[in-house]
């Protein structure tokens, strides 16, 4: 099985690579060969079989042909520009991530035409399709009203998918994310940056900024859990989905404080000390229209699992990024 | 007040543009100017004011622009290739239904970007946005899934209505259009044809065919009632839509058969036996994921109105479309 990631240089696509060339398979199928590409060449990882790293723009012309012209059985397609930098860039989050996710769909049924080719498409969603007001709980069947324009491209980009996999030119699933934390590395333009920057700078005794109440709720799940999410979109039995090919994952609801209650059972009242609050006008109102909380039934029935709580989701970043330990 | 409508030359166009002609006035701002556009030139109605008259195919390069120049303060969006169309031809569908929209959002937006400009836009989307399975009434929260690649296009123009409203590109509205019965003139490519058909042909004594059982349900309203939806559309207050920018209209959810026998009241047994039973099994298919009703609460809190029984929908076929007579 021939593997392509798309957005294999980004945090998601380096653990989901580092993840599938340690199993050494999805499923039950062996993986023999590896394409990551990205803006920027990938970090080439040690696998048994071929790796090859390519530096590839999806927005430009050809490049998206390059990559399905390789016939990957699994494509992953994580590469975006997140939220923040589309809404401030209206041309270039239109550019990549809507017209960049187009011409790999409309490569891949070119591609089909020339010899049967239907690979697992699986693509990265956000619960950005999703905006305020909401129920207590987003179940399956409600709105996609996204109030950024980052979300409206993910809601786009999800039509898409469903569209092509029902006309059989791929077989599309798509993931919307939880907000991810805790984000290893520096902080990016993420407007979301702040929920992962409260613990992971903490951690390593460095400050960090709060621009929000202790009381927001919003929907998290760990890098790891992403992972496992990407991997089941994969090998599942795509036919439960019918043509509505994206899935709500189950995640963790919860709020600020209990964010900042599970650093300080971790880490104690040093490492809370150091999240100075900082509020911002702008980061508060975008927050406010946030998915805070989801029932993600559909998902939970076909074996998506996630964390439960954030002691776990803090024990995980220490396991996975700090090789155990915390403190500055 | 100087208005634009694209697709003039259709059956909604052609209604919309004959009843703003005669009213003269949209609300309460008088129109002085009109430019109806269609890949065939429109009809010149008589008016007034200075009317032009335009063939324009909107995913040309440069058609949008052009029309946008005029900067007309209401543009309704109205041309599309219909759903038996846009699954027929993928590119071509692709092609009109999004890239052409596209282009005339991207037209309004860079026009406001010489100098202030945010026309009111007034589109049709359809209720083929919603897939089956649904609940007994699809109400204003429920998702866009839907099975054909024309419902996935106008969910998709929704989305890009939405995200340029919210950016102040432009002042959008979209009304997802009931099936429109009874639809004068001949049958189009539209799948869901047969609904008019089987009224429209025996009200003057010629044979139809019905592909369906008559048990099928759906969700109906007048030609007339759809300029009424279009020009509240172009007249109302759009601040208490917020951000979703499309709504379901209220309209008339009735079987095949209650059509039928409103046909009979109305035009008698003779005119009921010229409806022939030729069931399609494409057609058949097609239909079982069509919406059958919904709770069109917030248009109808905005004063949208549609008709509540068949017979009224035959008698304003028979007033505007027979010249108030029936019979072959």
């Amino acid at each position: 099985m021939h593997v392509l990631i798309i957005g294999a240089a980004g945090m998601v696509g380096r653990k989901l690579s580092g993840a599938l060339v340690q199993a050494g398979r999805i499923g039950k199928a062996d993986i023999s060969r590896f394409t990551l590409a990205d803006v920027i060449e990938p970090a080439k990882p040690v696998f048994s079989g071929p790796v090859e790293t390519i530096a590839s723009d999806l927005s430009a012309p050809g490049a998206a042909e390059k990559l399905v012209a390789l016939r990957p059985d699994v494509i992953f397609h994580l590469a975006a520009i997140v939220s923040g930098e589309a809404e401030a860039d209206f041309d270039k989050g239109y550019r990549i991530n809507l017209d960049g996710t187009r011409l790999l769909l409309e490569a891949i049924r070119h591609e089909g035409m020339k010899a049967p080719y239907k690979p697992r498409l699986v693509f990265t969603s956000s619960i950005a399709v999703f905006g305020a007001p909401f129920p207590e709980a987003i179940g399956d069947e409600f709105l996609n009203a996204p109030l950024t324009s980052y979300g409206t491209q993910k809601a786009i980009c999800e039509l898409l998918i469903n569209d092509y996999s029902r006309r059989g030119f791929l077989d599309g699933v798509g993931i919307r994310l939880p907000t991810i934390v805790i984000r290893p590395g520096k902080p990016n333009l993420a407007a979301s940056g702040f929920f992962s920057n409260i613990l992971r700078e903490p951690l390593v005794g460095i400050e960090a900024v709060l621009p929000v109440d202790p009381d927001v709720r919003h929907w998290f799940a760990s890098p790891r859990a992403a992972v496992g999410f990407l991997t089941r979109a994969a090998e599942m039995d795509t036919a439960p989905l019918g043509w509505r090919r994206t899935l709500s994952v189950p995640g963790l609801s919860a709020t600020v404080g209990e964010e900042i209650e599970a650093l300080r059972r971790v880490a104690g009242d040093k490492a809370v000390k150091l999240i100075k609050d900082v509020p911002d006008a702008k980061i508060r109102a975008m927050v406010a229209g946030w998915p805070r909380n989801f029932a993600a039934k559909r998902a939970e029935g076909l074996g998506f699992k996630a964390e439960s709580n954030f002691d776990e989701i803090i024990r995980i970043h220490i396991e996975d990024e700090l090789a155990g330990k915390i403190g500055g």
